[in-house]
C-alpha cells in the first residue's frame, strides 16, 4: 500500500508466476524476433533495443517508467481526493499491470466477464467489481464460485428485476452462507445498461435487499461514454438521489456503501460528485474504475486530462499522466510524394477512438535519437497490416526508417498483442508483459 | 487434392499437432466455460451446445460444414477457371484452417509478416507468398531462413529499388545457392504499396533480375480495397502490361511466371483479367489470394458475391459460399423499449466493415429453434464489451435470450479469439481451432 513511484520491494512488473515468466517466446509470437526462443522472463537480459532493430516491426512497447509514474499519479490523485481505485482490468488484461496497480494501493480490479474474473482470480487479485450484469447459467455460477472463495470479495451489477431473479436463483443453487454483493446500476436514457429512472432503480434495489443470498452493497454508474460534463453531472445526480433513498429505506447491507463510477475521461467529475458519508449518513467507499489511467494515451485521454487540469475540480498530484504505450513501425514503401506506407495496421493498433498519431521518426545509422514530426503529418487510414502516413516532405522518410505511433484508447491496442515488451527511456527492452484476451 | 466437401481421410480440422491439440483450455481462455479444464482436442467429446447454454456468452463459433463447403467451393471455382489459390493466412491465422485449405488443393498460404510466416512454417505449410515488402534486418533474415529450407518455397514482394537493395544485401549475407523468388508489385495512385506506373515498375523488375540471389518470379497487385470493378480492371491492365514487357525483356527467371492478385471482393475480375500463358508467351501460374473466402460473411463479402453471380464474368460452382463465422451473445439488459444490450462488443467482433447483423434470437426453454429477426433490427453501436441492438418490439427480447450476430470482414473478428469452437448445424461443439495472432 504505497503511493510512491519507483521500484517496489518485489517489482510487480517482474513475472511472479510461471504461467507468465515461463511463457515461451519464439518467432510464432507477434513482436518476437524470428530466430529467438526464450522464456518471457529472460527477455530483459537480451539487451534488445527498438532503435537498433533488434525487434520485428511493428512492435508495441510499454515504457516501464511511465507505467510506474501513472500508477503512482493515479494513486496520489485518489488519496488526495478521498477516492479508492478499482481500475478496469479489461484495458490491459495483464496480471503484471494488475500487480503494479495493486502495489500502488488499488482497492481491487474491475472485470467485465467471467473470463476476465477467472484471469484476475488466477493471478492473485483478491477483490473485484464485475462491472456487468452476470446473465446465464455459467456467468451466475462463476460469480458464486468466487463468493465461495473466503479470500475473495466480489461485487456484481444488477439493473433489472430479471437480473436479480437470475442472481437469486444462483444463490439458491449455490447455498452459501455468505451473500453476493450487488451494486445497483443506474443509467441514462439512450445509454447502455442501468435503470433509467429513480423509481425503477429503487424497485431493483428493493428486490436485491429482499433476496436471500444477495446483499445490496452500493450504487454504480458508467459515465465514461457521455458527451460532456453536464450529462456526467446529471448521471451522478441520479446516482446520489437513488443512493440517498436506498439508505433512507434501509436497503443497504451492513458495512460501507460502495459508490462507484469512473472511466478515464471524467474521473474528476466523478470524484467531485460522488456522495460522501455525510450525504448518506453511512460509511461510504467512493470507487473509481478508470482503466486507461495506467497508460494514458496520445489522443482522447490526453484531451480529457487537459480539460481536467484546466477545470481543477479536484486536487491534482504534481506532474501529468504520460502516454506509456507506443507502436513502432517501419517505412516499407514511399510510393508517392508525401505518402509513406508503414508496417503495422488494424491488426496491431486500435483506431476506434481515432487514427494513431505519428510521434517521432528515426533513421538507423543517421539519427542519434528519434526526431519529432512537424505539423501536418497524420495517419490517413489503416488496413489490416499497413498504415498510410501522409504529409512527409520528399526525403523526410525513406524505406527502413522507423516511425513511432501514439495511440488512443489503449484497450483496442492492448488486445492485439499477447506479449508487449517493457522498455526504458532509451527503448532498450527490460522485460515484457503477457496479456490474457 | 480434392475438391469434394465432406470428411477427408485425416480430417484437417482435427489438430494434428500437440501445440494445438494439447493446448489447455480453462476459464482464463475466452469462450471456455469457467469451471472447465481440458485439452483442446477433447472439446468435441463434451457434448456442449450453444443453445443449451453450455458455453459462456459471447461465443464465436465456426460452422464446420460451411467451412468445408466454402473450401470446396473456392477450390472448384479455381479449377473451373484455371486459377491457383494461395489464400491469405492473416484472415484466420489458424493452422487447422490452413490444413483444410491445403487439403482442398490450395497451392500455398499467403502471409503478411515474419511472424505469420513463422506460424505457417511451424505448422506444415510448404509454400508461401509473403505478400509484403520484407524491410529491416529481421524481416529480410526471416525470408532467407525460409529460402535455406529446401522443403519450403517462398515468394516476397518488391515495389522499389530500396526494397530490392535490402533484399540483395540479405542475399549476400545469407550466401545461399538458391535465389529468393521476388514478385514485382504494381499499385495505384492514392493506393497502398506498389509501383505507381509501368516505367518505375520495370525499373524495379530490372533491378530484381540483375541482383545476385534474387529471381524475378512474377508480378502482383492487390485490388481488394479498390472502389469498383473499373478500377480493378485498370490495375490488372497495368499488371498485364508490365508482365508482358518484363517477359519481352527476358527479366523473369526460369519456370512458370506467377501472376497474382485477389482479395475476396473482386476475385472474379482478377480471374478474368490476369494474363494467361498465351498472352505472355511463357508458362504462367495465375494465383488468387482471397483469404476471407474460407468463412465468407454476412455483410460486405455477401454483397460482393451477389455482384459476382449477377455479372457472371467466370464459371461458378453449384451453390453459394456460406457465412461460417457467427458470434452468439446474450441479452443482459432491456433498459428501454426497442433497445436490448447484448454481451459482446468490440473486444469480440470487428466492425471495421460495418456493425454486425442480428441474425436470429432464441429463448431457452421456449423456442425449439433460433428465430429469424424481422426487418428494422440492427446493431446501432458497440462498446468494448457490449452491443446495442435497436428495434425489438416489446417482449421480443428479454434478459437471458440468445442473439446470433453475423459479421463482416472475418479478419477483425478472428483476431479477437484465441480459440474458436467448431459447431455442427445444431450448434453442438464438435471441435475447436486455435489461432496465432
Amino acid at each position: 500500500m504505497t503511493d510512491a513511484p519507483g521500484p517496489e520491494p518485489a517489482d510487480p512488473l517482474t513475472p511472479a508466476d510461471e504461467a507468465i515468466g515461463g511463457f515461451i517466446l519464439d518467432g510464432t509470437v507477434k513482436g518476437i524476433p524470428p530466430r529467438a526462443r526464450l522464456r518471457l522472463d529472460a527477455i530483459g537480459a537480451q539487451g534488445w533495443n527498438v532503435l537498433a532493430g533488434d525487434l520485428p516491426f511493428p512492435i508495441a512497447v510499454l515504457d516501464a517508467g511511465r507505467l510506474r509514474h501513472n500508477a503512482a499519479w493515479m494513486a496520489t490523485f485518489c488519496r488526495l481526493n478521498g477516492l479508492s481505485l478499482c481500475p478496469h482490468g479489461k484495458t490491459t488484461m495483464a496480471p503484471q499491470l494488475f500487480a503494479l496497480q495493486r502495489a500502488h494501493g488499488a482497492w481491487g480490479i474491475t472485470v467485465a466477464t467471467a473470463q476476465q474474473l477467472a484471469v484476475a482470480r488466477r493471478f492473485g487479485v483478491r477483490r473485484a467489481i464485475w462491472a456487468n450484469q452476470p446473465v446465464g447459467r455459467l456467468a451466475v455460477e462463476a460469480a458464486f464460485d468466487a463468493v465461495a472463495d473466503p479470500g475473495f470479495e466480489l461485487f456484481v451489477l444488477a439493473d433489472s428485476l430479471a437480473v436479480v431473479e437470475g442472481l437469486a436463483a444462483g444463490a439458491a443453487r449455490a447455498g452459501l452462507a455468505r451473500p453476493l454483493g450487488v451494486l445497483l446500476e443506474v443509467g441514462n436514457q439512450g445509454g447502455r445498461t442501468g435503470a433509467r429512472d429513480a423509481a425503477s432503480a429503487l424497485a431493483v434495489a428493493r428486490a436485491i435487499a429482499a433476496a436471500p443470498g444477495l446483499a445490496l452493497a452500493g450504487v454504480e454508474c458508467f459515465e465514461g461514454l457521455l458527451p460532456d460534463t453536464a450529462s456526467v453531472d446529471a448521471m451522478l445526480g441520479t446516482l446520489a438521489d437513488v443512493a440517498a433513498e436506498a439508505a433512507a429505506e434501509g436497503l443497504f447491507a451492513g458495512g460501507e456503501v460502495i459508490l462507484s463510477a469512473g472511466g478515464t475521461s471524467f474521473f474528476d467529475r466523478v470524484g467531485a460528485r460522488l456522495p460522501d458519508a455525510a450525504a448518506l449518513g453511512r460509511p461510504v467507499r467512493r470507487v473509481l474504475r478508470s482503466g486507461c489511467s495506467i497508460t494514458h494515451d496520445d489522443i482522447g485521454y490526453a484531451q480529457s486530462y487537459a480539460r481536467m487540469r484546466s477545470e481543477g475540480a479536484l486536487r491534482f498530484p504534481e506532474g501529468d499522466p504520460l502516454p506509456a504505450l507506443t507502436v513502432w513501425t517501419m517505412v516499407q514503401s514511399v510510393p508517392e510524394p508525401r505518402l509513406a506506407i508503414l508496417t503495422g495496421g488494424k491488426r496491431d493498433i486500435g483506431s476506434d477512438m481515432g487514427q494513431p498519431v505519428p510521434l517521432r521518426h528515426f533513421r538507423p545509422g543517421v539519427h542519434e535519437a528519434p526526431q519529432p514530426f512537424g505539423a501536418f503529418h497524420r495517419i490517413a487510414g489503416m488496413n489490416d497490416q499497413h498504415a498510410h502516413l501522409v504529409g512527409p516532405a520528399e526525403g523526410l522518410l525513406q524505406v527502413g526508417d522507423l516511425v513511432a505511433l501514439g495511440i488512443g484508447h489503449p484497450c483496442s491496442t492492448f488486445d492485439r498483442w499477447q506479449v508487449i515488451p517493457l522498455v526504458d527511456e532509451a527503448l532498450t527492452v527490460t522485460g515484457a508483459i503477457r496479456t490474457f484476451f
